[in-house]
């Protein structure tokens, strides 16, 4: 393989010529740029430099030779020398996190999922906690997912023998210590040098699924790899527009052995997160890419499509799918009846309904919300058998957990509270919060009369305000201002 | 009684051979500690050491003869010495209790029942706060339990002549100055050194009844002891797995002159309460106690559930209690018309209709809420004669009591209130959060148009909203943050 | 009259013998103390001294003739020395208040009610501000009373020709410049040294009526007499348990020119204010005035029901106030549609629906809330002629007016708004309040599409969320302390 | 022309005879001082002196000429010296305004128009930011217009082929690249020295309209000279009390080629501006105008009723505004079904469903909520065919875009976004701005399932709470007090 100089890689920076290296690699990305996930301007930045550093937390090693052809690898850097500036910044951020870590409170002084994520807040990079934790727009779609569950009462059954408590179940045939799995999401190097697998092995541990994402940042090979022998494990896949590629994940994933591909439905178009645009533009500073690019504002957003994320995905190719694999399909990002019903008349084997965690489009409602209204939809249309019908986003309790299989939920996914307990606590983290869950759930369970999974009815919750979404009117400040509040006795400091 | 010396009690401190001391007599715990329902963990810290100063405040005398066998007390302390660290740092807490005591209002100051609570919250050890005031998970039912009572608005009726007004009712037959009694909550010495004894003393001032608790820090017959002659008092029952204990209880009462049993059945296994759990871990800190239990994690929560609450309690155990007293029976913690009409069948007395002051399963709704529908129910199954429907929860002004007997309520419990007044000032304090109370109950009788318990209708009270749950959708920060204010004219300091 | 020496007032300074200096007068107050509206216990604090300084501002100069026999004077007090503590108290707050006045803003910065509300608070002794601004128990009542009128929106209708603008009406026949009137207040001499005179003349003025209060703290004939000679005057009735008082007052009033009657219902029993309460309590400091009234604390509130107000006061006392007068009688303080029809069905002319302003019974609904029900209810009982429906509470806007006539209200009162304009700046400030209430009726009115009074129509409110009552769910705080809101982009100081 | 010097004019300073030296020009003002827009007072803190710097920036050019008789021109001001105290507290403003700007972030930081106008309130001046945020009473329907569209969810399908996307549509037969226009607001260059001149330019490169207002600061010819040859302007009009002036105007419009006549019929009287008045009064104290008016504070409003606004505009009028121009004629202001079916009726191309953004009549109910009943008026009466809705109120995101599409409108109009973009980065701002909008309206459509504007459909939103206005119940601020809020365990700093 060819040497190539610093000197020389740097005169391939704009964007009608670019080289950057990797791990000692130089590759030509010219025509990669258009297409990469993470946008241009964020490759444009090491442009004739050593982008190692910058890759390494937020992609998994096999990427480049799974999407890159070998031409583009146009030889071997020579030396790596010198620092580049926005590398600086990222050091500076990193004593801090540092820092921070030295005074993280114990681990069994975690009582429930929100104390991890409140940690994870003081512990990671701004631009990890801002990847994980942005929504799209206003963010009300991602914040309404926990919410929504807090509109869902319970109807404790009392005097029912509760002594054997069992909250084991299946997914998609395969046996489960309780019904949750791990869902797929992405970069997790950003938060944990052991990424997703710190993941697999919790799973694989306390006996639960975990979906193994396209966009991780370990390679596919190394989270199969990591699981234990009898683990069970599920694919998600971003259709890509070249289906080719797609079709290599598909049937490598067959043939490693996993039980069911995830189709994500609900991501035509990235979302427009503000939290992650700012916190990037706060550590990288602004740039003349816009110029570089020679982007024509008027073309507008078609640019932002990269061909990783096929818009052009529709029902008919289902009949493309089932023939990749033997694996039941279940399509992820499901959000109304009709979908549900046409994802059932295609042979699917299930769905996730799910909004992609508040990710994607701002105002689609939460998934526990639309659940009774699928349900019902795939009743009327006899398709509710052997159809798994699972929910993601929002679940932070163990009655949430309850509340989605009293509404025919056959389990849920978490994404967000997992990656907040892998980034704090490690193995021990993620651990720590499934056995949480599961504690929460067997009280749950135990209160509401309910010994098993087979117990829990739609009749033990009351989902009268479900679907009413209450805004406030806006509150008349000049009556709240002038209003003076009471207050309790010992309040009252100058009495 | 053998004597025991220090040293050789040390010896004896490992979860399999755990001796602990008390009150100069050292028990063999090694047995019971899986069962105690304060959990092991706190039994542990003290293993091989004096425990007397942790024990005394929670627990009544007797309820080492109670509950262990005599063979388990090993012998007696041949001596007391050196201070364990745990109770350094309890001492530092003493001190600030004495300061804060010093600095409280006057009696006369105490308008209503939340200057009591806001008083207690200052005056209380953290850990003695954390156990009364804590609720479980989110404590979304506990607030609720007041919440709902504003969710009712009243229908006042006048020119009535209310000249005289009269209060008072009765309870299970027994007579009673006005419809509220005092329920039974555990651990009253935490909060002040006479413990249950006030609650005794002010209900049998104030005419109305107390209900004795199974978990009381005095004994049962203090209790009983402590009442006027004429005075009325309730058992209530936590059925033990060692079901002799509960009958030896049961047929005591009996025999001491109890008018009611009310058998809690809303507590299969413990809530889950947070504020209570790092409280208790702020003032204890970590142990190694995991690893000397060798909790297995993959057990779950099946350890916690102690044989001091039957968790296979059922239906059918009513057979048993009625074979075992003639008191009126009534089952506490009923949360649904299905389980109110089942109890009726069951030849129950009545129901406290309650969520354990949102103690146990959260997002259990709030009993004023549940009323109307399980009288609706009583009533077409022609179950509402010789039936009596109690509540607690959320009591906390004259109008809660009014808008509970509107709904169909016999009367109502209080728990909560009656701690905080007792904390603070003792029996005066009791006694006059009673005669709040009652004035704020013959005040709203008065201004409805209601002269007598007998004239409260349901045609007074407005619970068209009592059943919405409303949950504000999330709100958008970008706009409410970028909105200015308006202030009225006093508020511009700068115009 | 006899001459009495401090020395000898001295020692009648119990409550069973109980002498006080008002105005130089020594009057024997045993027998009156139990019936003193205003409580025992303020009296009590100058039982042997000069009351005159805390006499003065709450009372009319007549009240002591009107209510107490003559033979209750026991002479003349032959000289006043010294200063008691509690006014040495009042002399400090005096001085705040003075500097609070000096830095006033000009009255042309009053842009609406609220505006006077909030100067109020800045300028007033606490004591008087916590007597006018206080409500009952948890003051839901009185801020819901101007927070219902935020559930009704309008239906403007355009192209209709406003040029010429009338908001003029009448009022049990008279003619008023607007559909506004003054209500009764009491001690308006706490806020402003020439007490309710300054509405008599603000309202003649600006051509509305005055409702005169049975406890003003200007006599009934102050009030008169100040009247313009066209000018309108109501008269508000207490009725007293010594009818032959309330007699006295109705003949008089009738005899002076007063055109109607308006008698008070919805105080049978004095509201429990607690900010008042407090604030005379944080002046005045504890006494041992329980022990000197030996009040039995078993005996409840029976006490606080005083001979001013009869609690015995029923609909068969209709036929005893119509033999008094002729003036048309108006029931203030009607709260329920059954209670409206019972009033036109005894003869009265009208009602005002009412809460007391929130200052009795909390939990009653907003007038502007039961007001439709109300209209339906004499309209289906064919009762709605010839009967005039006034309501008050809340009104601090011109759409407020518009919206209580939509609804069926011939009028609406306001009360607090005026005090708080007459504390501040006297008579200019009432002016400058009813014109600000004038102006904004006004262009209500004309972007209504509504010329005149009689143009106001039911189709033009919308009130499909007027009975709807809203209270939020008890707050996840774990979420929502997890939760990094959203900034806009200048509130991100540090990017 | 006669030359005056500055004494002679000085001499001319009284509401009866007031002269006023504008751009070299003294005019006599007396006649127009009534019926100035802006009101009397500002004009009369002028009286006698040059005013040409408190005129500029909110003037057009040539608005003397077109409004005042070339008879009220005296003659040539000789000298202009000195200056104005008025102009010194101006100056002070100036300075500060200086000094945030310097310190505004860069374009690109911009990510929501929310940005946009929380770094105008820092770099305006408070009089214009006074003027431009401002709405009517307690700005309640300000907030409300963008709340509303918080209320109304979506139902997004998924599985679409949405690779290609087109947002162009027409209005008024004229193509656009996308839904949505410029609406006329007034006042420009308060904020901006080009005024409407930058609205101008940046819809022009946008391919949208911009509809030009009566009271621009740029004069309509101004406006039209700067448009591109083939970019589509509409006029808005306030119909003058002097009908010949509204006249000229419109038939000069038609003559320049304007594709729409946008009478406002929501203004018959200005709105009651409380933020706008009281900077207004901060900026120039207070005055001896009301003397100098000699206003009869009895007149009330009526005098506010300017001739520039003509409050007897009714539909009688449309006959004449149809015999003056063939421009489509479409009505502004529109707030309920029974007045849209009315423009339909009297032949109008179109309405505007506006309540003026929240300026004019608080609790006028916001635009998006009123569309759906007055599209089903429409088509009820079969007048929804060629007739085109438009809204404009509350607009800050691409998804407000798609529900009034949705919902049944041609487009929407923005106002204070776009003047918060030109005040903040002028042209580049606003094209920023409408990128923005664009983008997230792409991004909506195609997470949406909706290729293009056709395939927007009222089957994709969810408006089941959109009629739902939710006012909170007053808290009960004791118990929210005394309860303690549960805090993550980050936040727990001390433990």
């Amino acid at each position: 393989m060819k040497a190539i100089s610093s000197q020389e890689l740097a005169t391939h920076n704009t964007k009608d010529d670019i080289w950057v290296a990797i791990h000692g690699k130089v590759y030509d990305l010219t025509k990669f740029l258009p297409n990469h996930p993470g946008g241009q301007s964020v490759i444009l930045k090491y442009a004739g430099q050593d982008a190692t550093l910058a890759f390494e937390p937020i992609h998994p090693p096999d990427i480049l030779s799974a999407y890159l052809s070998p031409r583009h690898c146009m030889g071997e850097l020579d030396d790596i020398t010198g620092t580049p500036p926005t590398v600086k910044k990222e050091a500076r951020a990193d004593e801090q996190v540092r820092i921070a870590r030295e005074h993280m409170p114990r681990l069994d002084e975690m009582y429930n999922s929100f104390d991890f994520e409140s940690v994870a807040k003081t512990v990671l990079k701004p631009v990890a906690w801002a990847y994980y934790s942005s929504g799209s727009d206003d963010e009300v779609s991602m914040r309404e997912n926990h919410n929504a569950f807090h509109r869902i009462w319970l109807r404790p059954r009392v005097l029912v023998n509760v002594k054997e408590l069992d909250v084991s179940t299946t997914m998609l045939g395969a046996p489960v210590s309780m019904p949750l799995y791990i869902s797929a999401t992405a970069l997790g190097k950003l938060g944990h040098p052991d990424g997703e697998l710190v993941l697999t092995r919790a799973a694989g541990q306390q006996k639960i699924i975990q979906m193994i994402p396209t966009l991780g940042s370990c390679s596919f090979d190394e989270m199969v790899n990591t699981a234990l022998p009898a683990q069970t494990q599920w694919l998600q896949l971003y259709a890509n527009s070249n289906r080719s590629i797609s079709e290599n994940l598909v049937r490598h994933a067959e043939k490693r052995g996993l039980k069911g591909l995830f189709v994500t439905v609900d991501a035509a178009q990235m979302g427009h997160r503000e939290k992650d645009m700012r916190a990037k533009y706060s550590m990288e500073g602004p740039a003349n890419v816009d110029e570089q690019l020679g982007v024509n504002q008027d073309e507008g957003t078609s640019k932002y499509v990269s061909s990783f994320i096929d818009p052009s995905l529709n029902w008919d190719d289902l009949t493309w799918l089932h023939g990749l694999t033997k694996m039941p399909i279940v399509l992820k990002g499901i959000q109304t009846p009709e979908d549900a019903v046409l994802a059932a008349r295609h042979g699917c084997a299930g769905i996730v309904v799910s909004n992609h965690g508040g990710r994607q489009l701002d105002f689609s409602p939460s998934p526990i919300e639309l659940l009774p209204g699928i349900m019902d939809a795939l009743r009327v249309e006899g398709l509710d058998k052997d159809f798994e019908v699972y929910i993601d986003g929002g679940i932070r309790r163990g009655s949430d957990i309850f509340k989605a299989i009293a509404l025919g939920a056959k389990g849920v996914g978490i994404g967000r509270p997992a990656l907040y307990a892998m980034v704090t606590y490690g193995d021990s983290g993620v651990k720590k919060l499934l056995q949480l869950l599961h504690d929460e759930l067997v009280m749950c369970m135990r209160l509401m009369g309910a010994p098993t999974i087979g117990h829990i009815t739609s009749r033990m919750v009351d989902i009268r305000n479900l679907k009413d979404h209450f805004v406030q009117s806006p509150l008349d400040y000049l009556s709240h201002y002038t209003y003076e509040q009471m207050l309790p006795r010992a309040h009252h400091s100058k009495l």
